[in-house]
């Protein structure tokens, strides 16, 4: 009988970049991430809340992302995936990271680099260190999305085989799904998938304590006259009812800030469809997204090196809503 | 081989008020709760991201709660509860309510009337009909709070029968337990006991939407000339680290605006220990409790009818940070 | 001996409105203005600090912008108006309107209908009746902008014969002036002058109690789905520091909601110069700036009925921040 | 022919501060004051929308007020009150201080020890540069508050003699003056008169961007353990409508940190009148007031040295709403 393996939240992500000073004055000085760890080569950065790092920033030739990390619940968790893996014939190996020991790194069917772990070392938090939160306050990992042209498979294989939840998606007049958003954690997303070329990385978000704290971030960024940061937002989406900020680090990684959505952890919740072209989906106030945010993202590391090879999706055409 | 029912979170409670116009001008004119339904001797609440009611006022000859409800997952869920109560030789016997066809009412073994059910007819929500949303614009039930002279033992029975995990505890010097905050849902409680005479509810809670919308209640219970419903607060938790305000209804009934606390869904998440006597747990700020906060609650049901006995809790003499 | 009257404060707008019906659903029910007076063809609006109307919506087969109007400091002041009127040959005559039962009105040099009025009837405020407060909770009338295509000169008058005092100025390369925020009652602006097609009224301004609020007025238009209105931001502007929101009354006269600028009571305060082109002048964050923000405007009434007429600038062009 | 002197805004305060460093931690690292420029005993610091320093803190044996400055228009105000100092009796002398080079300090009639100046070295304001901004980011000087027992008559010579002009007022059943709220710049104080044990400084008040910097003010006292400096709030006023928290520095002198009072700029504006008894005087949401805050103030400097001899009030008792 098949087991599924508990996964928890998301966990972590490692982007490569290609500059770590310019990177360090982006996260660190700028948006205000708390330094837990460093090496001559990386950065390891959390949120107030967070009690482990929660985004490596690893120094390399080229930017992009080494993969992104999901919290299970136990050692069996990982064994059950591991035998998921072998059973797919998905490439998948051993790996450890900094406070993290044991971490099952998989290339999932539709070219994303996941690792897991269950066991990470603990760090007393900054939540309540007020006199320490800096800049914004980003307070903690909250998702990641991905863009690929495979949304509806890729969602399903995520919901069947690692029993993520369904909280809303985008539907086309023709019943395709462009974008969905599921999550383990009880809230609307851990992982978020979006129609485009891929697999890239969409964006890698964390949650702000309130609005006020996003517009903050802009503000801050306005001081440092490194608006060119800002892509998209400040606004509220349509999808999540999350208030929301996008922003582009040095390297082109796409990172939001993310607040207040709402919770989804009744069992029959059911999923919330969105029509493609309404409007009020990307923004719930009817403001237009920049092109560059339906077309950008961030190359994945393949298994075996280099980037995983995207495609184009089949589902063409951007939303009416664009600018 | 023991299952243990899935409960999933908090669901409502049914509070006996004595004058339902007053009540309604309280929650409803005052605090903005919407009305789901109402009939000649009863209002059904519900704040914007309820999808149900979750506050049933019934009038009543004397002020109390009637029961305190719990959504499980499913019916299989109510099977194991109803066994449980069986093998316990809990009171027990199946209810139903306006939109809860099925619920099973059962006395806990410290005197608590607690429901459970796993179907609820489900409203569409006012989250995004902001233009519907009223006063400080209350979202979601969050939590209860239940005084009484057993805190550690009823909590070892929330933890052991139905799988509450906690985390945060007020314990004295003497290793005693005076309070602790458990959960289903994946953030800091559904439940919170506290030491005192009971079993009594100490408050019923509502997430609010940010620390503005609590800030927001105070203005507007001033401007309605309304400050002494005004028991506490607002302020900021040590002990969950949310914002507050508690208020007393007009049949003293305790109600917690809260807001932007924290995510504990990791199954290592270590429960915060406080000193009883520190004065940042009660509120981070320092700021003094008043003593009726520690000493008054509504009574609750007894199966049979009347209220349940309350006695004095063994763990005298109150925090040294009263007023 | 020239003396120069002395203006205490922008004091009202009159907008001539074609469905009053439906600007009543925008300003009241949306917007949550307070109607203070109204009669079968027009409706007397005011903030909750307002202790006057200061907005009148009245109805019209066309709509425009029958005067803007100017509090006095006293009957003298009106007399020296009157006087400076006859001066400079400037059409004008003593209206009265409800409240303000002498009120000087006279058409300024550069064709835009102002009226004077020193006395107005005062009715309690409804600033600490936060229980009576709707919607976002406008709180009280803050600026008007002229868009003029004599900036530079409609400026100099203003400052000369009324004794306005600059804030803040936008510059081309070629030291033309573009934009222009002068005062009389201490913050940024009691009137705005924009270069562009003119003059026309470009908005009517109210002030707002904190960025949040301005949020909420997004969140209620778009809960009533009625985005369309929004017309520009929410953002921080360079010029004012303020957090801001721009819309559009169904009749397309644009309203801004504005709060938190700075003071300028110091009569040595040096106006800061912004550059045409700088991004952050707009909006501090480097958000564009639709074009019709630009090219649009409310019509005027000319002193004799009818509508002022407008002519086109020599300053062509848009700034390049503009969408 | 008397001319009054045009006082422009109060201006600046000089404190004697025991341990430079301890207040420097206050101040600076956890208010997040900016210093403008330092000497081995003082520190000259401002706010992010002063263009000038606004508090400096003098190292000195014993802690207590140097002077409380106001800025006037000019030169000739300066004369103007020289001469009524001189016609006065009022002791004066011509001082300077650090960018102030021509001050005159004048003991008024109450024994305050205040200085007027006109002139004063302009830097750079931070307002725009929030990547700058520190702690909960204090924005400019807004007010003083002197505690006496001749209210009334230091009301009635401030409103004579300087044209001062009244906001607000506490009054006593019999009609006595307890407080009063006199401005010059045209939103509710300047200075702020309350009956007490005096002459002394009541408190200190800086204006902070919006109410939630208030409550990151009390989070950062919260997290480095330094909740002891919080004496009151944070609340509502009941009086000016302001959101406010009362703090203590080291040395016991009182800081308000202050936001969204309201204009009062009309000629006309009628001062609104408080019961002494009325609770929501204070604290608009009923909140008791700490009877140190009654009680306690800073000592201020005589003109030959020495602390201003203090008497008691012959308006003895506090209000009712005390704890």
């Amino acid at each position: 009988m098949n087991q599924i393996p508990n996964i928890v939240r998301i966990g972590h992500g490692v982007f490569y970049v290609t500059d770590l000073e310019r990177s360090r004055h982006f996260y660190v000085d700028l948006l205000g991430l708390n330094v837990l760890h460093e090496s001559p080569g990386a950065l390891y950065l959390r949120g107030t809340e967070d009690r482990e790092w929660t985004l490596k920033l690893e120094l390399a030739p080229e930017a992009g992302i080494k993969h992104l990390a999901y919290r299970v619940a136990g050692e069996l968790d990982l064994q059950l995936l591991a035998e998921l893996a072998e059973a797919l014939g998905l490439p998948h190996r051993w790996e450890s990271e900094q406070d993290r020991p044991r971490m099952l790194r998989v290339q999932d069917p539709f070219g994303v680099p996941v690792a897991f772990y269950a066991e990470s070392q603990k760090y007393p938090w900054l939540l309540q260190r007020y006199d320490l939160h800096k800049g914004p306050g980003i307070q903690r990992i909250d998702h990641i999305n991905i863009m690929t042209p495979q949304v509806e498979v890729m969602t399903r294989w995520y919901m069947d085989k690692l029993a993520f939840r369904m909280s809303e998606y985008t539907e086309g007049d023709d019943g395709k799904i462009w974008a969905a958003w599921i999550h383990r954690k009880g809230n609307v997303h851990d992982l978020a998938l979006t129609n485009g070329t891929g697999p890239r990385l969409h964006h890698f978000a964390y949650w702000m304590p309130d609005a006020m704290s996003i517009i903050r971030a802009c503000d801050i960024l306005a001081g440092a006259m490194q608006t060119e940061a800002i892509e998209r937002g400040p606004g509220r989406h349509g999808v999540s009812n999350a208030f929301f900020l996008y922003l582009r680090d040095p390297d082109g990684h796409r990172i939001e800030l993310y607040t207040s959505d709402y919770t989804t952890v009744d069992p029959d919740f059911e999923p919330i469809r969105w029509s493609l072209n309404d409007p009020r989906r990307q923004t719930l106030w009817g403001a237009k997204t920049p092109k560059s945010w339906f077309l950008e993202g961030s190359l994945l590391e393949a298994f075996g090196g280099g980037w995983v090879k995207i495609q184009e999706s089949e589902l063409q055409g951007l939303p009416q809503h664009v600018i």
